[in-house]
């Protein structure tokens, strides 16, 4: 661990940061803000100026308004109604967390907060947003959505919220550590020379991406939560140094030794004067369309620049591993497996009890995980979810909705973040004897696991393409699940990586070196949840007189399946042998590693299933 | 058979249109024009006015100046090159109708004719398209792919082509005709009642799409081959009578009195004016952007209306059969599967003389399918390939290119249009022994046909998500097919009909009512070609306990798949169990109708394939 980390007891917080009763003031407050500031209403994503999934505190403005604490989510307040916008996940959470008498919940598949802008939105009104929580696009598409009201769409800056939230935590000063080019894979020289090659000829590059900016500059940061993000900007020119913007203060003199001669360091105070002289100079500058900020497009555009809004080339390289990073991600897949057999032989003794509830497993599972000595956070807050909470897919364990685990099924999914990879991992655990239905649907979960983790298929494939892989068995008894197989995985960085996924939506091509997850699972609203979730990694797949050039799955997480779960009736022969061979593997790679409780409890849990 | 209609003693053509020493001179007659017209490039798309796949004689440009007889492709001819785009149905068909030496061949799938555009032009020429034969959108894509050549984009009218080519046919004027209520399901009135809900206030709809025109006014005409289309145009205002713009000789009696009293007749002449005259009023007026000519859409614009440019809401309604239509379709294929049965009993004796060509095979499926007294006309030429042949997924047969048909496989792939229904079907027959290579190719295209055939998924889904399920099989040995799973089929309309489709591009939801084909196929160029094809309609699925609507296919084609042609192995309990339940049916539905030959051939065709 490094001594620039300060390190918590325990990285989860089980705490309850939902208060209700302060919404109601809250909101009048913004409304009279509003009023003063003459405007008539006013959109809160749940966003900081990166567009991360993980914000710092201070920039959690849509929970301290809302009380909703999901990882995404809108709302939109006018003089007098005002909604909250939420994705499947949190349909059902949204009605827990928010009172919903202030904030009408809104399904996103349902309504776009765009449509129900323009539909509620009057003639003439003036509509406000922060210029630096929303991309270009995502203005673009706002301002569509008011002028088809007829009203004006207003960029607000400071926020106004900030001014009436008194408590707002300071912003964060995380400090910046190099990540070891024998980790990474790259040097930095040999990054930026791959980067520029995927930008046009004499066009400079923005990284507003923080994720991007920790690879592209081999660092990492500590700015939020359970990611080692640095929240920064960097400027790429065609040739020469590029510059790191940040506070001098956050670089630790590794990271400074590391860099020297290579990037220099200036204050982010000096990026808008940067974008300013491009702007003047008519420069060839590319922003990224999906985390540059509209502030920061605009201040390059009203100097004059014409912004090259599209892909930072970053984010597709960054997303097919280096054989350095796929190293590092398996050992700390095997180190984590042993920490999960721990976890799991020390569960089936412990829930015995009657008395174990979520937040205790939480707790075990960190500290299992701990005692590799190499954690460095948990990769999210752990969704422990006993009976009816695991059928909310997000759900977040406090203090107040804690359930002692009692017989069916228990749900576990979490990760963890280690120097050399991050992990991510579902397992349901039979409490007792599990009912013939959830049996039943725990088999079929697992058939659309086995399915994916032994897909082959042509080079060009997307993951649009194999999702329903995932499904078929759930669709034969007319169930399905409400979230994507899979999504992208970063190498000590993001447990959410784009451009990746295995998801209807996920139209970008797979590409050997991608890490995604592969956790089909299924949701019994008030009754239980089930979820088998492992990390793959994209492989080339040498087949015998093959015409195309193949590619399928290798397995990366390693922890039993719960075979107490199952009905093995349902699964065919070649899901036995896939089932087998994944436990006989297991056993191989983390026998020789656990204690000797556990090494008891591993022989039982990875025997052979037979036909 | 309609009197209006004559009736060629063969719909199939076999003779060889192609004459590549014409396209030297054509070509430079065509640069010549070019060079008098002051323009320095022009683009060739096979397209008509209304953007059909089967266009009039009269609108083969692209045949006419290349030698390319594929149903969709490009050339762009510049002064110094010239290259035609064509998709992977015709990159080996290209090389052999067009003389490469004057048209570059060019794959759709690695280079559009738009970057080969920007790449090719040079600065400050000008470059010409016939705006008749091009949608808005595709002007809109040309026009920024000339700007990036910093060329500009030219409207041509009339078509520089026209005046080279001397021995043009002339316009169609089939015959139009009425199509039975009972037949369609929906009287008119009702039609455009529910056209008119699916556009917007007030909204006016300009019908482009003869296929869309043919639907919405019960009607069918003769001026294409193969589909029974009416070449015309039409006009539906928000109330009160549409106007069918079309020559008053083409409209047949019975069509006159059908739209008595809830049609008007106009000439194609009143059309201009008409948008005219709307655009000088600013009248709403809906155009189809998939088929609307730019023509069209200017002449609008440019008397000052603002285009909205859309869908055309008959082309989902059109999708989603009726009752009346869906029995039409089963009685037709019910019909057509009698044919097929004679045809495939008569074939397996005649192949033995060791001289059996492929003409001879297309001839005798037509023969009889016009036995059963009802056949209009064949739905598209049928496709008859032995050998290397069927490794060309659209192989056209033609006097110069007939084959013998040799021990091996051999592939038919045909369609018929009756009144009540248009059919599309795909067998591929062993002729002897076929090898084991062979045996295991056509067992992986039949199990994705099975896996197609037996899906069930919730509504909601899209073709392109189930797209996979047929290609499983196919991947596991490195095995892939280049084109869609299924297109979407037309009731006595066009053999391939949007929006519909099962590959990965179908992201329209299926709905119950649409019909498609299920039609996977393996090529091995050189050497032989699968294709297993039965269409089928989206059902509802009713499932005990289902949380999901739920949707899967009802088979309408019925025909013996080659049990021959099977390695019985390969398949799964539940495969043999699909294709037994299928012969049964066969058996079931064609036996009391199948003369008597052919009752013992069908008897052992459909023989239950022992596990």
């Amino acid at each position: 661990m490094s001594s620039q980390h300060i390190t918590p007891r325990q990285f989860q917080d089980f705490s309850d940061h939902r208060d209700p009763v302060a919404a109601a003031p809250r909101l009048a407050g913004l409304r009279k803000r509003l009023k003063a500031l003459g405007v008539d209403g006013f959109i809160i994503p749940r966003a900081d100026e990166h567009q991360n999934e993980y914000v710092p505190a201070c920039e959690e403005r849509l929970a301290w308004l809302t009380g909703f604490a999901g990882s995404a989510g809108t709302a939109i307040v006018l003089s007098d109604k005002a909604a909250i916008f939420v994705d499947g996940r949190y349909t059902l959470q949204v009605v827990d967390d928010v009172d919903i008498s202030l904030f009408a919940p809104q399904k996103l598949a349902e309504i776009s907060p765009e449509a129900w802008l323009s539909a509620h939105l009057t003639e003439g009104a003036r509509f406000g947003y922060d210029p630096w929580l929303h991309t270009s696009g995502q203005v673009k598409r706002l301002e569509a959505a008011v002028k088809k009201a007829k009203a004006q769409l207003v960029a607000l800056t400071p926020n106004p919220l900030d001014a009436l939230w008194k408590d707002r935590p300071a912003a964060p000063a995380g400090m910046m550590v190099p990540q070891p080019a024998r980790l990474a894979g790259l040097s930095v020289p040999q990054k930026l020379k791959i980067i520029r090659a995927g930008l046009p000829d004499a066009t400079s590059l923005i990284i507003s991406d923080p994720h991007n900016l920790c690879w592209a500059f081999n660092l990492r940061g500590a700015d939020v939560a359970h990611t080692p993000l640095a929240l920064a900007y960097a400027h790429i020119p065609p040739t020469g140094r590029p510059t790191l913007f940040c506070e001098a203060a956050k670089v630790s003199p590794a990271l400074t030794r590391a860099l020297h001669g290579l990037v220099d360091i200036a204050p982010p105070s000096a990026l808008p004067a940067l974008l300013q002289q491009a702007g003047e100079q008519e420069a060839a500058l590319r922003f990224d369309s999906a985390t540059a900020a509209e502030a920061l497009v605009s201040a390059f555009q009203g100097a004059g620049g014409k912004a090259d809004v599209g892909q930072d080339p970053v984010t597709l390289l960054k997303a097919t591993k280096t054989q350095a990073e796929l190293a590092g991600m398996r050992r700390a897949h095997r180190r984590d497996g042993v920490a999960m057999v721990h976890f799991l032989c020390w569960f089936d003794k412990a829930v015995r009890s009657g008395s174990l509830t979520e937040i205790d497993a939480a707790r075990a599972l960190e500290a299992s995980r701990r005692k590799t000595g190499r954690l460095r956070d948990i990769s999210f807050p752990t969704i422990s979810a006993a009976g009816p909470h695991a059928a909310i897919p997000h759900y977040r364990v406090s203090e107040a909705s804690n359930l002692t685990i009692t017989p069916g099924l228990f749900l576990i999914d979490s990760g963890a973040q280690y120097q050399d990879g991050t992990t991510d991992i579902t397992r349901t655990i039979a409490v007792g004897r599990p009912t013939p239905a959830m049996r039943d649907c725990f088999t079929r979960v697992l058939q659309g696991h086995i399915a994916i983790a032994s897909a082959v298929f042509p080079a060009g494939t997307s993951g649009a393409q194999i999702d329903a892989l995932a499904r078929l068995q759930l669709w034969r008894k007319g169930l399905d699940f409400d979230h994507g197989t899979g999504h992208g995985v970063g190498a000590y960085l993001s447990v959410h990586e784009g451009p990746q996924r295995i998801s209807k939506m996920g139209h970008v091509a797979l590409e050997a070196g991608m890490i995604l997850s592969n956790e089909p699972g299924y949701y019994r609203a008030g009754e239980f949840g089930i979820r088998i979730e492992n990390l793959v990694v994209v492989k080339k797949v040498s087949i015998k007189n093959a015409e195309r050039p193949m590619l399928g799955f290798e397995t990366l997480s390693f922890a039993p399946i719960d075979l107490r779960a199952i009905s093995p009736a349902l699964l065919a022969r070649d899901e036995i042998d896939w089932l087998n061979n994944y436990h006989a593997m297991v056993r191989k790679k983390l026998l020789p590693l656990v204690d000797k409780n556990a090494k008891t409890w591993l022989l039982a849990a990875t025997a052979p299933l037979l036909d």
